[in-house]
């Protein structure tokens, strides 16, 4: 009689963009006439930039000739990507790593989701409220989040994030072993500065606990003093594991391609205390559970380190934060409340009133024909926000804010 | 204090590519002037077919403009590809499946190795020894296998396959909760017949076990009569996961796609005796922990069976096919016992006068140059074999094979 994993049976049902899919539809199907804007999901619209179409149709034909055809690729990722990867994204900025602590992935969702199987189950663990729900749910899986009661874990420990602590999360007055931070943050928007991630930093060596820094959004930085990596921080090599994606970066979410940074100096221990490297074990598990990413996409990451492609990439990001602005300047002019979008794609409204965060949702559906995503979505914290998403078409944009005025005005 | 999954600590140190590699380089860097051949890795060498090449030049050019730029896709997969699976590798086999029973992936190993994450950590589990050794480590790594003593765990029951057996596994007199079985088989290149097959499947249906059913190698079946799923069984909906890897079907070990079936039918239990739809379990696990393949790679597979597409990969195959009987004729020229070759890309070659696996590796490497794998590392009951992969390209195969006849008769 084989058994399941029952902590799987432990998961909360509904997940939150299927039911935000199935309202969504639901209005359409009631209302085939209108035209329904999206500023809720966090996926990309705009065409891949144009050094990463020429290097991935260079990459399709390298397979179609027995000179240039790549078969299985290392696990952790093609050496020539790794080296573009520690000298862009860090060197650059002062920080040396090894290309060995480079680990090229097929998106941070996997990363994020398997790290997990490197630690013991008994370790705790803190998370920011709103969180992004896959650092609970993979965490949940493993057997580590204990009883779900009134909205919440019994053994995570959630540091809310509001109006109340300008959104910095308190450091726990206790131990935990594990912290999911990720910054520029999904969902809010905002970031995090060099003074206070430090403390982090301090706080994990104290304690020897591990940070899971998610820096998905890095890209989207535009103040020059928020740090793009955790490495900013002297001795983080030591604590911390940083995870990075060329979804947004770049638009990749489509053709799968990232990487997590394990420094050879980040340890853990055994239940005995002694040290072990961490980079080692996930090493090993990727060997044995993953077989590298496809090589036309690790082809396509290496292209945006190009000056074409540098200068690229910009431009998309630079289009989707000016939808930001428009957006948050039109919002503010109703009157509205809105953080982040400075630093980050992703704005963080206050509900007008007061409102819950899906019947405003509701509301704005119903109202102006234009999606957001509810906070509280993103956890009990989030309640009374909504989640708007920079990564619309312009147009798309401009019409909803219209529509958005129109309808509040009423 | 954060603490490490200790059966990581378990895993036997040595990885048997990463050792024969060391021992090549090792000859190559004592003896530079001579050419090593490699009939050992599983890899492909062919470029991919023509209409594939086309697919993803075409999958490309959707990237680079707004309006069929692709984000992210299902976690399970396209639409489109999951109805070309079922159509082309089921239905025309007389097997109904629904679209939903297929779960796209980046490939096999991915899947054979996270499915553990669905079950619980002391079901038993049967292998076939010798085996591929994923399925050995991903339950390691979960906790599972138990202690490792005298080159075998101590939780997992092995089914010697040999020539006493002629390589037929014996279903255990004992229940066990989750078996592995890969046909056509990694190392070995034997086949299963309908009526062996059977017989598994009476087995599980009768204790509710899991048949993990790995058919990577499918697409190199000959002989009509072989079963190219476990599905052509009856009832083993009920009880088996199927794993396919268009790697070797197609020669994507470089892009990365697969499939993995779960029928809606295929439940485990809790300890409490309820039934769960493993389905449903995966699902969840893939949302969660997976983003999807690339949607390149998705169309790239979807062309494999366009009928250009059949056409060329079939190609491939009958060359790959020839080179294995070249090998399996000469070898058997030589007074060699050779196994395999006949319905897979591997032949599983008898060591001349029982010499030990790695010992025959080393002097043929030393007295041919020609690189094979060590049946032992594939399990104990591989002693006294090599494999031999016929992945190669035609004229290395046909210089192997004078260099092994001239080395073999002096």
């Amino acid at each position: 009689m084989a058994h399941i994993n029952e902590e799987f049976l432990k998961l909360q049902k509904n997940y939150l963009f299927a039911d935000i899919a199935k309202k969504v539809n639901a209005y359409k199907t009631a209302h085939p006439d209108k035209k329904v804007i999206s500023l809720g999901i966090g996926d990309v619209t705009q065409p891949l930039a144009p050094a990463v179409i020429e290097a991935m149709h260079k990459a399709v034909d390298d397979m179609a000739t027995k000179e240039h055809f790549h078969g299985y690729g290392p696990e952790q990722g093609y050496l020539w990507l790794r080296e573009a990867i520690v000298k862009n994204d860090y060197e650059a900025r002062g920080i040396s790593l090894d290309p060995c602590e480079v680990f090229v992935n097929d998106g941070a969702k996997s990363d994020t989701g398997n790290i997990g199987d490197l630690l013991s189950q008994d370790n705790t663990m803190a998370v920011t409220d709103p969180i992004y729900p896959v650092y609970i749910d993979s965490n949940v899986m493993g057997g580590r989040a204990g009883v779900f009661e009134n909205g919440r874990w019994s053994n995570v420990t959630y540091m809310s994030c509001g109006e109340e602590n300008k959104f910095v999360p308190q450091i726990p007055d206790h131990r935990v072993d594990m912290v999911y931070l990720c910054y520029p943050n999904n969902p809010t928007g905002m970031v995090i500065t060099k003074e206070e991630l430090k403390k982090w930093v301090d706080y994990a060596l104290a304690h020897n606990a591990i940070i899971f820094y998610d820096a998905a959004y890095e890209a989207y930085i535009q103040d020059s003093d928020i740090p793009h990596s955790i490495y900013e921080i002297p001795n983080a090599k030591k604590v911390a594991i940083e995870f990075h994606s060329y979804s947004k970066t770049a638009g990749f979410t489509g053709i799968r391609c990232g990487y997590t940074i394990i420094p050879k100096e980040l340890t853990a221990t055994t239940k005995d205390g002694k040290c072990i490297e961490v980079a080692q074990l996930w090493d090993r598990r990727q060997c044995t559970k993953f077989n590298g990413t496809s090589y036309i996409s690790q082809r396509a990451a290496e292209a945006i380190y190009s000056p074409e492609g540098k200068k690229q990439i910009k431009q998309t990001i630079d289009y989707y934060m000016e939808n930001a602005r428009i957006i948050r300047e039109s919002l503010t002019e109703l009157g509205l409340t809105v953080y982040g979008g400075k630093n980050a794609p992703y704005l963080w409204v206050k509900t007008p009133a007061d409102a819950p965060s899906w019947k405003f949702f509701e509301n704005m559906l119903n109202g102006a024909q234009v999606v957001c995503t509810p906070g509280v979505g993103f956890g009990l914290a989030g309640e009374g926000f909504i989640r708007i998403t920079s990564f619309g078409d312009r147009n798309d944009c401009i019409e909803a804010m219209a529509r958005i005025k129109k309808w509040l005005k009423k």
